[in-house]
């Protein structure tokens, strides 16, 4: 088994999904949370200036969906067969396209506000009205068993229920789905420990 | 060997990377390009409601990069071993972050042209000079054969340089990396016989 090393801020964001995967896959690594103030001096010793990044022995992983997906493929949870693996990364695409609309970083707190109510307001419901749909009456969104897709609908909405705790109140597949996850035993564990963060 | 249909506009855009594929694989398939005019009546009927979509036989899948993955798995582009794999779906998703910046369907033409500008002049150095960095002295992207990733770089600083021509002026070996990639015969036929669309 390789050393794995995770680097990221003290936050869920960007790298939740790969705790998740490990998490639940049970495979040790060492999760690597560094200080806001260190970022700077950090920052360009790290290909292509962005975490998370995923050190496997030698080799520097970044991107943190790139980092989920071969850890999904490693412990089985990428889809059962190529044309799942397609309809998981699409799903993963679509929900990870609406969180990368969110202006994370802008510093006017009005403008930010603004455009984080119009996004949730506005552009959420159409998502979740077809991930919903998506969703059907399948135990999982793709294929007959859980997949890094589900853990993603999970992660991603704990973050959207913390801005708009209402947000899935028109979406009962959807909330049941993220209860399912919630209840995987290792996921509820990891839940419990892990550094309590806003994002 | 399954029907595919590929449905998208008129443009390369965020289809092209498909054609590449299945181009360069030999792959039959339908290449069905609709009319802007007829999109708002496409558009409720197509999950997501955006293209491009692939129809597999009976499966439509969507997310340009998601169906771009699986047609390379099947035709051996997608990277040697699993590193190498989330090596070149970082690279791609690292490239697609930057030409996800510009505002495509802006309707004000002078917001367009100033952030066009800005992203063009002020953020693609710092991309161009980290791909540069990572390609080295490598022939190709990740590992010793060609990928998708190499042909998302072509695809991408196409239309990047038809914005900018001057671009790519001071990495030469993004360049020839891309003259690699357009010098591959089925490559090279492709853009020959193609459609052509500004964008
Ligand atoms: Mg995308
Ligand atoms: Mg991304």
């Amino acid at each position: 088994m390789p050393h794995y090393k995770l680097t990221y801020f003290n936050l869920r964001g960007r790298a939740e999904i790969i705790r998740y995967l490990f998490a639940f896959s049970g495979i040790k690594y060492e999760d690597h949370r560094i200080e806001q103030a260190d970022w700077p001096k950090i920052k360009p010793t790290i290909p292509f200036g962005k975490i998370p990044i995923l050190q496997v022995d030698g080799v520097t992983l970044h991107q943190s969906l790139a980092i989920a997906r071969y850890l999904a493929k490693e412990t089985g949870l990428a889809g059962q067969t190529p044309l799942e693996q397609a309809l998981v990364d699409a799903i993963v695409d679509t929900t990870d396209d609406f969180m990368s609309m969110f202006p994370w970083g802008e510093k006017n707190q009005d403008v930010k506000q603004q455009i984080f109510n119009d996004l949730l307001t506005n552009t959420a419901p159409g998502l979740l009205r077809d991930l919903e749909s998506f969703l059907g009456d399948q135990k999982w969104l793709v294929g007959k068993t859980v997949t890094w897709a589900d853990f993603y609908w999970d992660v991603c909405s704990t973050t959207l229920l913390f801005l708009k705790p209402d947000l899935t109140d028109n979406y009962p597949k959807l909330l049941a789905l993220k209860e399912r996850v919630q209840a995987l035993p290792a996921i509820t564990a990891w839940i419990q420990q892990r550094p309590k963060t806003t994002l």
